[in-house]
């Protein structure tokens, strides 16, 4: 016989049961990929008892804070503690709360944002969580790591961390247009529904900061850097306050790209002469508008002569010049990032060269509140390249990290490519000038261009998540393994099933190298086709600049293959820190990963493994194709860890991926053996179809164009 | 003390309400509207209680059909009656069965999709719910019906129905482009996944054929009547394949938008000319390859010669020769649906007679299986037309009503307008050819332009769900009041609450003659902005053809307004029934919705009401502006019946409309006066701002051009 407080909790123990056999029995419905890495799925077994060990659980907010950022803490914590108990907390109270939150202590010295946690007293005389954070945002991004760790089954009283931002601006870059189309954007249409803001903030706005959020990005660039000037009209900017509003409570400041033809676009002036007063008023004022309705708007993008948009150059006058201008307008209040990613009609010598060329010799001429925000490597997020030999070469000039977290040349949304080793290999890459490219960019920030559209899953694919994941862990601390990153990325978004993790993390790991050998093995970049960069076309010669065609990069004919940049070349080299220059010119001792990026080499050069080049860009393909074709394998294998709904789709997409492998494999084979006449290799496979049939293929809709 | 039998029940007692508790109390995070009108909100109360006397609770499928359009039904019947009870049912089988599916009977007599629904005895000599189907399809409507009726909280033994199609063709069309644009779409980016097909399939295509299913929609064209050939060719007929077996176990043909000229754009003829022996060569045989990769494919929808598209008058041929040319490369297989919606550039006397024009001569002379779709008014889909005069003037043709759900006209996706009473006032009208339209069509079908997109909504806004919901309804029935339409949607959409449903319902039942008095009150017609159709433009008039200006349709000036289609004008009145046209005729005695419609008249004309026209007018957009007001404020009422999420999007959409009615009255009012330089009516408020101000709006991303 029980007695009534027996008979309740057992009641309790039973429904809980219930309730933790329901939200696992139909995760069809809910697993559509919008909870992101937030799911907070329910824990089991050792991991809920040792977090219902806390009894009862609920929060605390220790100070009497009414902030919002502090607000959103406290929901957010509450929410993930009820996701993961799979029940109600009890109310907030200083009487019971185990997580116990301190949000602002007075030191200068801790960046904003820096946060720990460990285990210790918290009021009552219990013990519980400690959450510190040097000032709101600090708890917040405190609380995402509490969620972080309790969602991969840590040990509550086992979690002890400090962690500061390694970088003070974290921020994404949207190739968004107003009218929704998104350039590169492999995701649906764009998440910004400017035709009805601000009457309406979409639900998703709202989501999309508390995801970016979580993962420690603080600054957004809302549009495209082909931008239109009429986003700075006062329409826009009203639109874009109902956003700021939005996104404060998470700590997220947004930035606008600004076409610099502005004042003469829609503000009636005849020039926009970086040095006409009256372009310099026109700014002035536009600014201040700004600033009257976002006190903490955090400046303007702008990509100025590139790629046919306006700039300085337009009046004869430097980059340094045109930011400068801006930068004035902003001042005291905000920062003016201006993009390093140029190439001009006149220089015909290597595009790798344009902007080292363009911005070296300014270095020291840009105000204190420009930042020249510079891509990976010095051509355009191929899928491997080098570093970009601004990085370090410019000391007397905030320098900024641009990396592209939408896979325009990896595969669009569709194939498996996990980017960290890819951000980690040029993060860690030695300049030559006493420091990584992540110490150079580390005292002012990364900026990743964004991969999220209309797309119920946001990214396009539920793998592409891990991406803009990955680069906000990166952007927060570049010392972070890919490993680590892909692990607690794959624990909270699909299963925290040790199995499934030894399985799925490694895969992903080997990804993007995978994707290197199937389209642009042994330093080979820019072959895709024209326009919408979809597949291969490393045959295409005939567009109206050199720079456009694939075989501008390649360079291939019957002798060789490779884009010679050393001295006898266009001597790109040259622009890298001697040492750098001297490990890459010897075509006999540098890393096979860059060989023809710098070198134009015989189809017969040996090979460190011992085979031809021939046989080893061969051996390439075929090894990437393999590497996918694991990927798939792997992936059927872990069909009871993952819901039906994101099983099959990333099961259609490996399909997909498969089979464009090949289609670059034999595409690119095909083209290089009507060049170099050769034999294929004893035992590879032929392509698959003959080179016309590839040259004859076309896609006129393929998105992101 | 209690047994061992009565601590269970006492304990599941507590956790269904444990359950219940926690499904109401987090409605937020669940209702983004994705789930439509198919929520299956838990009941509570008397209505629970009723469901849950039937213990326990299963499904027979009384018949061993291995088919899949009754799995289907099953599935569905216990998806919705787990949600509606809040907890897992028993597993099925004949013993314990309350809900007894027969879904097979020989009566060639009875429509596909027929159902009967009644208690009565089920197996094990237990009373249950029979649902008796025709045919497959006929069980899966009739289960839909069940659920809805079990939604709103009926008494399941109360349910007794016999519900037969009243027409066989009941579609949605689709103006969703390849590339992922939607022409006239105001729900983002277009659901279709071409791109990843045919290899990816969106969990989306398949809620989207249950959504159908749900209203007995059973036929799609996938494409925009403005066709790309491209969609003929091989790789598309694949990945039409692959959606088409998605939607077949939800009863749902697929159509494909036809190219006229596709056999000279991808056929590599060099003509489109129908009675060339090789272009119906061409069509034969690409229906052949269509029907071997979709055996049960509809057909082609075709809109030729209108607008720009190629059709068989460009070769000297008539509307017939195209359409029977296709029919025969469908014969026996599938339907050609050719849009009577044509305006050419010659025809310059009235746009609203070319229709008629072309097509009434051609009576009779339609193969058996071509369909003629025929809009719903003679000119475009405006907020109010009067029925199309080609409904009942061609008895020895099949003709079939075009509706557009997506709100072109109406105020995009952000005004509430709810659209049942403008398809019941059209299905209601009598041709004066002895029958209505809705008799007319009822042999054929309906189709609605439909008014999906990736929004998580589905619709652009919540209540744009009500018109894709309606438009299946009336197609099933066209004899269904607006009424029990906007209540049974509002029921199973929001809350099933009376209080809710006495707001809100007469609330949509108003809603779109508020949009006609705010936009084109009095039968005035065409006066929005060019283009994107976006906002008031009644000034404008200088557009390159003349019905492309909405001059051409008011014809306002400083004596009156009106378009004068009485036999002293374009005589468009001939078109209709001699006791129509009677009725029409007379300016004394016409219904004022139509007045300027038909009739061009003095300011100063004298209205029923006792005011003059123009006082009539300024009364009308004032009307509507109120009517809008009060909508808000309605809405406002109902926040303890809607979750916030949802709550929210509605209110602010509706801050919009109140906007923006005021911007077409004050707009359209200071126009009037621009011509009439009359005073306005006593009491009368001026419009906000001057009519230059109006004209000097500009929108250039509107959306859906």
């Amino acid at each position: 016989m029980m007695r009534g407080r027996e008979l309740v909790n057992r009641i309790a123990a039973v429904c809980l049961t219930v309730l933790a056999a329901l939200s696992l029995a139909s995760p069809a419905q809910a697993e559509d990929g919008y909870d992101l890495w937030l799911r907070y799925a329910p824990l089991e077994g050792e991991a809920l008892e040792r977090l219902e060990a806390f009894d009862p659980v609920s929060v605390t907010n220790s100070g009497a804070y009414d902030d919002p950022i502090v607000r959103t803490a406290v929901e957010e914590l509450h929410r993930g503690l009820e996701q993961l108990l799979g029940r109600k907390l009890s109310p907030m109270g200083e009487e019971n709360g185990i997580v116990w939150l301190e949000c602002k202590f007075d030191d200068d010295e801790v960046p904003s944002g820096s946060f720990g946690i460990g285990s210790g007293d918290v009021p009552a005389n219990r013990e519980g969580i400690q959450l510190v954070g040097v000032d709101p945002v600090g708890c917040l991004y405190g609380v995402y790591a509490l969620l972080r760790e309790l969602s991969q089954g840590a040990d509550p009283f086992a979690i002890s961390t400090i962690s500061t931002p390694a970088m003070p601006l974290r921020m994404l870059n949207h190739w968004d247009n107003p009218d929704g189309h998104v350039e590169r954007g492999y995701a649906g249409r764009s998440i910004f529904d400017w035709w009805h803001l601000p009457e309406r903030l979409d639900q998703r706005m709202i989501d999309y900061a508390r995801a970016n959020a979580s993962i420690g990005i603080n600054a957004v660039a809302v549009n495209n850097v082909n931008a239109r000037a009429m986003m700075l009209e006062k329409r826009y900017i009203e639109k874009l306050a109902r956003l700021a509003d939005a996104w404060r409570p998470y700590g997220i400041r947004v930035f606008l790209s600004a076409r610099f033809s502005a004042p003469r676009d829609i503000g009636g002036l005849d020039t926009a002469d970086p040095l006409d007063p009256r372009v310099a008023a026109w700014w002035q004022a536009k600014a201040d508008e700004i600033y009257a309705a976002i006190p903490d708007f955090g400046g303007f993008l702008v990509k100025a002569n590139s790629e046919g948009q306006p700039g300085p150059q337009d009046y004869g006058r430097t980059h340094a010049d045109g930011a400068n201008m801006l930068a004035e307008a902003l001042r005291d209040r905000g920062t003016v990032i201006w993009r390093a990613f140029v190439y001009s009609a006149e220089d015909e010598t290597d595009r790798a060269k344009q902007a080292y060329e363009e911005f070296v010799p300014l270095d020291g001429q840009f105000a204190d509140n420009v930042i020249v925000q510079v891509k990976n490597g010095p051509i355009d997020f191929q899928p491997r390249e080098p570093f970009h030999p601004m990085f370090g070469a410019m000391p007397n000039t905030h320098l900024m990290l641009e990396a592209q977290i939408t896979k325009e040349y990896l595969g669009f949304a569709s194939h498996l490519a996990f980017l960290a080793p890819m951000w980690e290999e040029v993060l860690d890459a030695d300049t030559g000038h006493g420091a990584t490219v992540a110490e150079v960019v580390s005292p002012v920030g990364m900026a990743g261009v964004g991969n999220t559209g209309s797309d119920r899953n946001w990214s396009g694919s539920d793998f592409d998540q891990a991406n803009w994941y990955a680069f906000g862990r990166l952007a927060w601390d570049p010392t972070l393994s890919s490993e680590q990153i892909a692990r607690e990325w794959a624990a909270q978004t699909f299963s925290r099933e040790e199995p499934f993790l030894d399985a799925v993390v490694p895969m992903m790991l080997e990804s993007r190298e995978a994707v290197v050998d199937y389209m642009t093995p042994l330093g080979l970049a820019h072959l895709m086709a024209t326009g919408h960069h979809y597949g291969p076309g490393p045959w295409v010669c005939d567009l109206g600049r050199p720079e456009w065609n694939p075989c501008y990069y390649h360079r291939a004919d019957a002798e060789g293959i490779g884009f010679d940049r050393t001295v006898t070349g266009s001597d790109a080299l040259s622009q890298y820190a001697p040492q750098v220059a001297a490990e890459w010119e010897d075509v006999a001792t540098i890393d096979p990963a860059y060989l023809l990026w710098f070198h134009h080499v015989a189809w017969d050069h040996p090979m460190p493994t011992g085979r031809s080049l021939w046989a080893e860009l061969v051996h390439r393909y075929d090894r990437g194709v393999a590497k996918v074709d694991e990927m798939a394998e792997i992936w059927t294998g872990q069909q009871e860890f993952v819901d039906p709904q994101r099983f099959r789709a990333v099961t259609e997409n490996l399909a997909i991926q498969q089979a464009e492998a090949r289609w670059w494999r034999d595409a690119s084979i095909a083209y290089w053996l009507s060049l170099n006449g050769l034999d294929l290799p004893e035992g590879v496979q032929p392509p698959a179809e003959s080179l016309e049939y590839y040259r004859s293929l076309s896609f006129p809709e393929a998105p992101g164009n």
